[in-house]
């Protein structure tokens, strides 16, 4: 299955350019685990979630750190029928057989119970899309039930679900929704935004 | 039928506050035609597509003209079971019987014939998605092609399509692929993205 995001990251300071330029570094680690790839409007990350997420997180965080007001935003997609297989995606968190609801909601509550905290508080917005089936609207339902009771829930929005906490309990808990909602071998998008140092946060 | 958009502007630059407060008297004329509400992530704007877009250019267009590197991302939507219907959103490019996709495509080119130019050039990206239907790629496809043919069009990339050309046409050609793109009363989002006066720009 095909996995990836197109990511961009916002500083909004006169030295954006600078503040992107140095938390690249933090991409580091997984950069051998990952395509990518530059344009003027995002960068292009092909990986498996268990790389891809981290990924995303440890950059966000690393710009953050600038103390600047930065948002990063992404466009994350598994399973898209238009996109070629790709073996740098192969993931023991893809696929597999589709268990019960309430199975993968307990899941997705384990596995963020154990996050490591990052010290970086962000605000956080996203959308779970789930295509090619008439019972998204469950999956999406399912998905918010996880996100209430996740630590990190701020409150619904229309389009979307605000979450509130520590970087790496909203960029794990924005990772077990990609991968445990929607069915597993299906076409699932999330469209997200993430905050840190915002003048107007409340 | 519901309809609106959770867009955030971003002007990399010291002054975003200034940048953001200065655009928003562009939104004046379209105020009392939209519900608008303002947190630290997102500003909702809820009401019809013939309103909407318009707004988000103007707005767009009004920030650019600062000369600053500005993106403003949106996140719009239509349809959504979840969302109670409103009557702001009342809108003759909503709902209605569905047309055949090849006059789709052909009503949505002479739409966006007919635009006049705002002077501000754009790079834009997005992704169109449609739920609820097992055929969600025929229409993806379909609106691609119009996309091709739309005088915009820059070229494809992993999970959407790269947009470049006058801001006015640019948000014409996305305003055409969410309202005649998908069954006329389903549930359709957009990931939009949005770039003027990037230094890093081709």
């Amino acid at each position: 299955m095909f996995s990836g995001a197109q990511i961009s990251l916002y500083p909004m300071t006169d030295d954006f350019v600078g503040v992107i330029t140095g938390a690249l570094g933090a991409l580091g680690l997984y950069r051998e685990k990952l395509r990518i790839e530059t344009d003027d409007i995002s960068t292009l990350l092909v990986g498996p979630p268990e790389v891809l997420f981290p990924a995303m997180r440890d950059l966000f965080v690393a710009a953050s750190a600038s103390g600047k007001h930065c948002v990063l935003h992404a466009t994350i997609s598994r399973g898209c029928p238009g996109e070629p297989d790709d073996p740098i995606c192969v993931s023991p968190s893809l696929g597999g057989p589709r268990i019960p609801l309430d199975e993968r909601k307990a899941a997705a509550l384990a596995a963020i119970s154990e996050t490591a905290k990052s010290g970086q508080p962000v605000a956080a917005q996203f959308s779970l899309y789930v295509m090619g089936t008439d019972d998204h609207m469950d999956e999406i339902y399912g998905c918010i039930d996880f996100l209430k009771r996740s630590g990190v829930f701020d409150h619904s929005k229309h389009f979307c679900t605000k979450l509130r906490g520590d970087a790496a309990v909203v960029f794990g808990a924005i990772g077990e929704s990609f991968t445990r909602f929607g069915p597993p071998a299906g076409h699932i998008t999330l469209d997200v935004t993430v905050s840190a140092n915002s003048p107007s946060a409340a």
